[in-house]
């Protein structure tokens, strides 16, 4: 497929998915049937042709949700209440595949690495979220069609908008650099800083509203409260980590003050995305096994780096993914690391550890890659993430991700919560440190400063 | 122990427990330490002496929660943040054990009995609880203190003032009977029921302000929204059984459309208790696994009941909880069913399977009893209930339901999602049915309401 038609796909499919949140948004608050229906009817129309090998998938991928469906793999939640869009329930077969999942994972991480496997609650005090930064940051950025109240994300608007922009053929060359700027950073950009383009953005993609200005973040935690007051509010964890995070000193002790060690939770997480859709990929309940490595933060190697160092996989480094036509690469693990396309041993552990169990779970190792993150695309805690991606119908989808943290997240519950979350080093050699200090006399203090010579002498012990 | 004695502590302990309620909600709201402090202290002073016995309880108890809480086996959940009450966290060795307990039910339910295993959310729109009747029922009547705030459950104060009002040695033997009856149905009654007793609890148990009047239902389960516009109300399931009824049809189409089958399901449920206390006897979040066995309505034997009928486990029947000073007595199972204090041999089995279940868990059977509900005691949807009790060192305590919802659930759903939620029967004969109709003659008709034989016709045919 050549670049225009590719970039005309990309424009109808974006303009589909505009029109996929759009519905989605009416079936959440149950707008009448046949405003549904004209709004369902519209992407039909303006879908662009298919080629046959896209037509074959698609046609493989609705046999197979279908099947799933009637067997109750996985269903829709409450159907017989229409539910609402993300939540999906596992009927027998289903349970029995995830079940299945989660001891094989069991298996290759808590027991094989010899991990803790501990289980913290889902609901979590709102004093939590806020020292990890997910009340401020765990955000997508919103408009509202001002007529008939349906809301959209700002940033699928203001890509949509710079995708049409581009096709322009008078445009420069510089504001088409400005343009593709902004599609690659799209996801990470405050209200302010969409600004100009935001402007251009001010009309919904279906109704041609008005949309309501500036767009404002919307958190995707589902909150609630405890208490009969209501005044102590609460947040549905959107991952099992913060748990862990918090009880690390406990942890910690009952590993015996000895780094490094690792916690396990499986557990349900929940998130409430405003345009769920594509059947799992983006529920709005869904369960995460999820581990927490804590390790020295200047001795990140790690003892059994050497059993996963030869593996060889497809990974996409940060740098390939910045120049145009790169794909994935056949690496091996050890070299990765040396060459710094892996920050860590330990990193890279891990990244071996998670290819070792896809596959053992049957996964295509020619359809499994990692991909690096863009400096622009990383949580706000981590300092350095990779991505297993498996490609399906869907295309590259994220299954795993594996991040570096640093210390992101004890850091910030040891200053919000006043508990310091550190582990302690002995050391083989006391480290000698020569320090200069002041040494007040005072009696020379006590008629200089008459009086004052209290303050003077604070004044000095302060570093 | 006398009853005097007896009827002393109950009345201490009341007044302990409302105070601990206090704490608790002074806990909740995050009041100022030295109010706190003040609340905690009272009860101390108002303690009765315990006997050697209790206090050997206590301080068993005492020690077991200290050890489990030490070695992290079950602990607060994010306590560097004072946490909040009924939240706990299970660390590694707790987590063992939890998953070690959920394999055996596995294998004693799911495997051996053939069961499916399901997986639905814990996110619930609002239509599925207001059919279900939890938004309506599933509630406790509460006060405010009207200066600081606090809430108090209204049975307990009630229960309080009337255990109070009954040490009156003038009180009348009328009177007297009449507090007993409330007593009994405290936690049953309407804010209107507990009417004129009500009008004498008019202040709060340690503060003696006034409280708000009348006692208002506050909803048990966790209120939360779908979406941007908050207007899709949701709750956090505080049972997993919902979602097993409103996919009964699959099920039972699954199930190659026979009856009996059963739907089983492990998974976290939500309650916002407002005075969560006594570790994990009454927690905000927890894991439940619940089994969901539906039969005919008229067939309710089961092919092995001989299985369990020969066993003989302590029980109490409600005939017998009534009459005052009775205590469990061992019965064989086969009996109870045949003697009608088990309404049928599906519940039999079930308690059957219970027992065995619980003694190959480790459960002295000298200490677990099945007690039958009392009439007033049953939730709104059961029909016959009975509790397996544990005894510990908080007395017997309730760890498994087993009731009789008779088709409460999936008649509510039918007529409320207007999807019929029935079962089909294949009859060996057909059954002929005489009955009388109606047949208009429209010859007499027209003539004789001139225009109206329509209407006519129509009112005859309404059954």
């Amino acid at each position: 497929m050549d670049a225009p038609e590719q970039s005309f796909l990309r424009e109808k499919s974006l303009a589909v998915e505009d029109q996929e949140l759009a519905v989605g948004t009416l079936e959440d608050s149950h707008a009448a049937k046949p405003e549904t229906n004209a709004a369902i009817e519209l992407p039909n129309k303006s879908k662009p042709e298919k080629s046959a090998v896209e037509k074959d998938r698609e046609d493989f991928r609705e046999a197979v949700v279908k099947t799933l469906d009637r067997l109750l793999f996985v269903h829709k939640s409450f159907d017989i209440y229409h539910g609402v869009a993300g939540l999906y329930d596992f009927g027998p077969h289903g349970r029995t595949v995830e079940l299945n999942i989660l001891s094989l994972w069991r298996k290759c991480f808590v027991d094989e690495e010899d991990m803790m496997e501990v289980a913290c609650t889902a609901l979590t005090p709102e004093a939590v979220f806020n020292a990890s930064g997910h009340v401020k940051k765990f955000t997508d950025l919103m408009v509202k069609d001002e007529v008939d109240g349906a809301f959209h994300r700002a940033d699928h608007l203001v890509k949509s908008y710079c995708e049409n922009r581009k096709k322009d053929p008078t445009i420069s060359a510089e504001n088409a650099a400005e343009l593709d700027k902004v599609i690659a950073h799209v996801e990470d950009l405050s209200a302010e800083e969409l600004g100009g383009v935001w402007n251009h953005c001010s009309t919904a993609p279906v109704t041609k509203n008005p949309l309501s200005h500036p767009p404002r973040p919307f958190n995707l935690m589902f909150q609630t409260s405890f208490g009969a007051s209501g005044s102590l509010i609460g947040y549905l964890r959107p991952e099992t980590a913060q748990g862990s995070f918090c009880n690390f000193k406990d942890y910690y002790n009952l590993n015996g003050r000895k780094l490094p060690f690792a916690v396990a939770q499986v557990g349900r997480v929940f998130r409430n995305e405003i345009s769920p859709r594509q059947g799992l990929l983006r529920t709005r309940e869904f369960t995460l096994a999820e581990i927490e490595h804590f390790v020295h933060p200047e001795h990140k190697s790690h003892s059994k780096f050497s059993d996963v160092a030869k593996l060889e996989l497809l990974m996409f480094p940060r740098e390939e993914q910045e120049k145009p036509g790169q794909f994935a690469k056949r690496l091996c693990l050890g070299e990765a690391v040396a060459k710094g396309h892996v920050n860590s041993e330990t990193l890279g552990f891990f990244i071996g550890r998670v290819y070792l169990f896809l596959i053992r779970l049957g996964i295509d190792k020619e359809r499994l890659r990692f991909r690096h993150h863009l400096a622009n695309e990383m949580a706000h805690y981590a300092t350095d993430c990779w991505d297993a991606e498996i490609e399906c119908s869907y295309g590259w989808i994220e299954c795993v991700g594996i991040a570096d943290r640093s210390d992101y997240d004890l850091r910030a519950h040891s200053e919000k919560s006043g508990h310091a979350l550190v582990a302690q080093e002995k050391l083989a050699e006391p480290i000698e440190v020569e320090k200069l200090a002041i040494t007040p006399e005072m009696k020379e203090l006590g008629p200089a400063f008459k009086g004052n010579q209290k303050n003077v002498v604070e004044a000095l012990e302060v570093d």
